[in-house]
């Protein structure tokens, strides 16, 4: 059978790799705004109730900044944001949404008969001409590992272009978190194929290391139990949704160091992220917390890492979107233990992740 | 975030929207092939035990037809047919294997000490030139829906080409079956858009009807379970290795017809398929037998149907390699329940079905 959710082990693409790819950023962008027409990611955003609670409780708590106010509801979807902030008095909502969801976001508004005040639109933001400046913005526009679907541009973009001086952002803030972790399963994975021989009586111990380097070459996205941090995360970025500029997020870097909690075996760092919103409502995606559909990201290395109490892991992350699919992330990852060698590894985040 | 494993819903795909997609037959060949470089892929398939254990049984009880035989293992992954094949005292076993995992399937016949009796090749079996004709084909060339991958038409052509009179097809039988199910799961996803209202105070009722399409337009591979099959199956076909040509498999078309086995609601068409070995070994997807990673093809249909004990469900369908992207199948589906109207459906089976 074919691989329908696993991707090639991924390299540093050769610029020929991705001329490979016929793929255009106009086809890239067509096939994602489509994904949002599908059924099932609705399913899935809307049955996370951490993440679709944290932006009612939200909306409904700044009451004050939302009442009688213009406000913006960037990649609408079934246009529940924006419902929120009618409920929450807001004079006028503009609900922009890019994909063919865009219909039934209409039916949604007109059934709970708030067509007079929220606009359906449907355009990419970057191209809509607001008739009057914008209040707030409000738009759930975090990716896995918070930046990936690069949505973040389009934000600042209308937030520099419509949002009035003193005009509230909802979230107001977004940080990412950093932190080894081990992976429980991990024996188990490359263990199979010594079982190989006791189930089939055929002997694949050559598969190890290659089983090894494919995980070790794999985005993945996972829910990882709070035992599997082994040091605090540090923290890689945090953004004023006010402040950022575009510029700022073009390549997000930073140094970490982490002191191991104790003796384990590290197989690589986990992100996660966490949006506050103005009132103090908070939304994490943290291992430590209930689990959302975001779940976390985990980058593998290439060789577990044996550490001790107090370890010194030492490195540089630093996250870009990829120059030809732009909604893909370049992630380079640079980390030693102690004087140890420096290792490097590069990752490309792009829809094989799984 | 985005869709990552459900893609916009399926219609019959226009010339246009073909054209959109700027993917070569090439390119599509090279990314299945190396689809199969990734170790998920063979992890999944060697701890399907009943998979690879039927394989294994079929092969060492032909011990008679085996022994001292020239032998090609067409995809041969981690080449475990090959040495099932050389521990039945195979001559010479070819392992052909187009994707890079070719250099692991060296390493494991290594291994085994088997370098001496297995040639493994790398190439498109289409392009392989034999130094010698076959006594024996073995291959695990099923796909989903048994067709998916299109697989079989390398084979067939290889059988023509390189396998001598009398030869042996291992498997050297395919059957596929068709049956009207009920999906458990089905009420409760459409639930999901009235509970809105009381987990948000959102009404989103009119999310139903798209729920509906959205589910009817999209192939899904899941297990279902023995209850859930509400007929029993009709055999779509049944291909036997050693005489069915090209010809036949380029349109696989046949009528139906079921009786109910009593109150129930119709959510839409299962598949599944059984192949057979010489010497009575049998490997079957079948929910009635213990799952394979194969599970069970799911086709939805737009409305379900209610339906009685012995109530008749008749109609046709159609499989067949979709013309531009020859790895990916076109499904049709009429049917109609007594004399009641007639229902058509079109699928499209491609890397989207999860």
């Amino acid at each position: 059978m074919a691989s329908l959710d696993c991707g090639p082990p991924k390299k540093r693409p050769k610029e020929s790799q991705l001329e490979e790819n016929e793929e255009t950023f106009d086809k890239q962008d067509r096939d994602y705004f489509r994904s949002y027409s599908d059924i099932a990611v609705h399913e899935e955003m809307l049955s996370d109730t951490i993440r679709t609670n944290a932006y009612r409780h939200a909306i409904l708590k700044n009451y004050e900044n939302v009442h009688g106010k213009i406000v913006a509801d960037i990649g609408a979807g079934t246009g529940i944001l924006s419902i929120f902030c009618v409920q929450a008095g807001a004079k006028k909502v503009y609900a922009i949404e890019a994909s063919d969801m865009v219909e039934q976001t209409r039916r949604i508004v007109d059934e709970n008969r708030m067509s007079d005040r929220i606009d359906v639109v449907q355009n990419k933001v970057e191209d809509v001409v607001f008739p009057e400046e914008l209040d707030v913005i409000v738009s759930e526009w975090m990716g896995y590992n918070l930046f990936y679907e690069s949505m973040l541009q389009s934000l600042i973009h209308t937030r520099e272009k419509w949002l009035k001086k003193g005009g509230l952002m909802m979230p107001s803030a977004a940080s990412l978190y950093l932190a080894p972790f081990t992976d429980e399963d991990y024996p188990d994975r490359l263990e199979l194929w010594s079982d190989m021989y006791s189930l089939y009586k055929v002997s694949m111990e050559a598969m190890k290391p290659y089983a090894q380097k494919c995980i070790a070459s794999r985005v993945i996205i996972r829910s990882i139990s709070p035992e599997s941090v082994q040091a605090h995360a540090h923290k890689v970025c945090c953004l004023d949704m006010k402040e950022v500029q575009r510029a700022d997020i073009e390549k997000v870097q930073n140094k970490f160091e982490f002191r191991c909690f104790g003796h384990s075996e590290i197989h690589g760092f986990t992100t996660w992220f966490t949006v506050d919103f103005p009132g103090g409502t908070s939304l994490t995606t943290s291992p430590y917390s209930e689990g959302t559909h975001w779940a976390q990201t985990l980058l593998y290395i290439d060789q577990p890492l044996d550490v001790e109490q107090d370890t010194l892991i030492r490195g540089t992350i630093s996250i870009s979107a990829n120059p030809k699919m732009t909604r893909y992330l370049d992630i380079s990852l640079s980390y030693r233990v102690g004087e140890g060698p420096v290792y490097h590894k590069y990752y490309l985040m792009n829809d094989w992740i799984t």
